[in-house]
């Protein structure tokens, strides 16, 4: 049971002097409350984790994607069952298998995020930079600087809503070859990465260590934060990346590219994988 | 004591075949946290109220348009005093006048918000839709449509950063003739909406009826929920707005325009304020 991502709305098309009436498409952008169930010293527990405003659909891998890279979650095998809530669209409880009791520690109950929010939650500044479980990665493949390339009209054909409504980000996952394996779009940046991440979470194809991230706009930190929790090491990005996304690529191995166009790229970390 | 909004990053620039070694220049994004300070039942508190990742400079202006946004201030007067850590220029403490205890009920205890996280510490989804202190409005002014179009060249030409850089977000606010007042950047889009509110604030200028607020990329639900906050009723966009924000904007009687261009736009919402 879930929504468009797409709705249609009558707008006014202003051009030089003249004005025209237009049903306009716009991305759609609601609010998901997220729910986690499990049993804790034998009582069932259900906690409201997070309210984050994303464009409806992959509902159930945003859930699961935002578990895992929030460190809530280490593995699809943590995870009973994912169901909308019957009465609501916009709520979604994951359930945990039995015996999994989620550290919550530093987590803060009812924490709440929005489009782009992916720190949201965390007890203080120094607990910004969660660690990445996948500590043995995949590392010793490279990449000629041409295979980047044909990446952008890859992520532009298969990209439809924002074609269509010029207001979603997307991340989109290749791999070593340069094959398109999966994209997913968003109202927000972080979600169009939770959804990714969340669907091989649950086509349990985690760590993503031989794989490479599109991101169709900016890397801020909490994208890089994101990939490195998934295990991926080496992203691309359309936009500019931020200081503390450089800094948190350089930290944890990844190879960071930046203002990927058809024929030039930006490299920021990592050199050395990229020939 | 605040930091630079530009670093810069020795990167590898990679055109065709070529490869060259390049200093470049990187926008700027490190965490803030904001406190609050006040005396509640005669004891002095102090509170953790978010961390947001933004880009240093102006912070004073982000921390008390944060407040102001979030409903937890309602005007200049309730602000003692604003002051950055001795010990750690990414905190920020506001500390509140003589006699004013804040509402913290519907804000959860240490919420936690990033780049382009607005509505983070809600205790539900219903809560979202916080309603602007504002109610009686300036509102009989109207704009001719070719008023709008100088609006871009004007914020290029001061958005210096992010043409450094091509990572910041821009808000920027005019006045009714067009004339251009101020612009705030950040890697955030709600957090350069909040430093021109707060800047307006502190001057004792709000509700920003008899403005016009020009956001240099997408209309999400959280930017016109500040705008309505700050009593702004014309918002220009140069992005494409959600569905979540038109129907805000409608709720709000707030004219929502978007794809902003340098000879059109669309009008979404309020259609009468624009002749």
């Amino acid at each position: 049971m879930e929504t468009s991502s797409i709705t249609s709305h009558k707008i006014t098309r202003i051009s030089g002097h003249d004005a025209e009436e237009f049903d306009d498409q716009l991305a759609v952008e609601e609010p998901l409350e997220i729910q986690i169930a499990f049993r804790a010293a034998g009582q069932k527990e259900r906690k409201s984790i997070s309210v984050t405003m994303r464009t409806p659909g992959n509902d159930h891998e945003l859930a699961a994607g935002f578990l895992f890279t929030e460190g809530i979650i280490h593995s699809q095998s943590q995870i009973d069952g994912i169901a909308h809530s019957p009465l609501d669209e916009n709520r979604v409880a994951v359930t945990f298998s039995a015996g999994f009791e989620p550290q919550l520690g530093s987590l803060e109950r009812n924490f709440y995020t929005t489009s782009s929010c992916g720190v949201c939650g965390k007890a203080s500044i120094d607990a910004i930079k969660t660690r990445s479980v996948y500590t043995n990665r995949l590392d010793g493949w490279t990449l000629e600087k041409e295979q980047l390339y044909p990446f952008l009209d890859q992520i532009s054909q298969h990209q439809s809503t924002f074609e269509t409504t010029g207001g979603l980000h997307a991340s989109a996952l290749f791999d070593i070859s340069g094959q398109f394996l999966m994209l997913r779009e968003d109202v927000g940046r972080h979600n169009a990465l939770d959804k990714l991440i969340g669907a091989a979470l649950l086509a349990d194809r985690l760590p993503l260590d031989n794989h490479i991230l599109l991101l169709s706009g900016r890397a801020s930190f909490e994208l890089i934060q994101k990939a490195a929790m998934a295990g991926i090491v080496l992203v691309a990005a359309i936009g500019a990346p931020s200081s503390l996304a450089v800094q948190l690529a350089e930290e944890s191995g990844i190879t960071l590219v930046g203002f990927l166009k058809k024929d030039k790229f930006n490299i920021y970390t990592g050199h050395h994988r990229i020939r």
